[in-house]
């Protein structure tokens, strides 16, 4: 977790991945409680980076915040010394390019939100317009509703298919949209230029 | 907010709500952190009821720490008094149990988690096996996940259809679960049996 994370990135893998059957917990730089994007939620960080040492999983959201981490060297080096012995390293939306920034997309297929798409390439990953993308042991997904997808494909490779179900059933996983307007192909085009001309402000990095 | 809630019964409807143009604040007890269901996440409550006398819209998320809020006076008072004057008055997952504690849902068709249904009657309501249901200014829905779909269908109601469809598209909400498990009714049912059994120990009130 950090300053400026958007929640549903980072609660919807965890409200999956909790009922897995392993520890899990929430790292960042200092214990306390971080404000996501809105200003309006802290989450509680209990554990700092250098108290994880070997996790077998690691998620990464995304949010406004992932800008100013793009040379956080501290996280940075966390993310490539963990991920030699991770299971699967993930991200959700903009945590995708994170690890990006930190090396570790070189030469993957990897996906991140609809809007950052075009930034892929500045970390050698090759795009793909998917919801989730796996590729070896690196495990992306779109924009942040996607980490629930995500999770559940994880939760299965990590216990199999049966207890993926029991997790999706746990967590009453019957998505039903009210429109269709979850993803740039599907919603109006001009509800789609809006929220791309929007986005300049706020998905531009700042150096 | 309040100790055991299930974070993403409360995470799911601000993620969207927050994209609303509104002003937003999670409310309990008393101001500070209040640990999720887990243990493994705490939320931060910035507001208590008291200061907060006329919103617009009451979103109770749901929870194992439900059962311990159904004769908690001060809550289910501040329920009522606000009522009064809300645009919507809404819960997610068990949050229904609490709206019914309060009386609110004397004589009104609601859901709640599927495992939870049968408590609904005994708050007056008429249970609805729908994922969202609509009747008069009561908003409920169905387990955990579907506060997001709840959320949109409020959006679209406070704000109109194209701006939840921009919401939708900003959360990236175009969902694709790998099984298709996320209700009784399409969950292989010895999977269905199995949480049937396990809720036993989880949901019953134990007064």
């Amino acid at each position: 977790l950090y300053e400026g994370v958007t929640a549903l990135d980072a609660v919807g893998p965890y409200e999956v991945l909790s009922r897995v059957g392993r520890d899990l917990g929430f790292v960042g730089h200092a214990p306390g409680s971080v404000r996501t994007d809105t200003g309006r939620l802290g989450l509680s960080v209990d554990t700092t980076f250098e108290e994880v040492e070997a996790p077998e999983v690691v998620v990464v959201p995304g949010g406004p915040g992932q800008v100013a981490l793009m040379h956080d060297e501290r996280l940075l080096d966390w993310l490539r010394r963990v991920h030699r012995t991770t299971q699967w390293t993930t991200s959700v939306c903009t945590g995708a390019l994170i690890l990006g920034a930190a090396g570790l997309l070189q030469g993957k297929r990897a996906t991140t939100y609809w809007l950052a798409m075009d930034q892929l390439d500045q970390h050698g990953a090759e795009p793909v317009r998917q919801r989730v993308v796996v590729d070896g042991k690196i495990v992306t997904s779109a924009g942040v509703s996607s980490g629930i997808d995500m999770a559940l494909r994880l939760a299965a490779l990590m216990v199999g298919d049966e207890g993926a179900q029991a997790v999706q059933l746990g967590i009453e996983y019957a998505p039903d949209p009210p429109f269709a307007a979850g993803s740039p192909d599907t919603a109006p085009p001009h509800i789609v230029e809006t929220l791309r001309s929007l986005s300049r402000f706020i998905l531009e990095p700042t150096d």
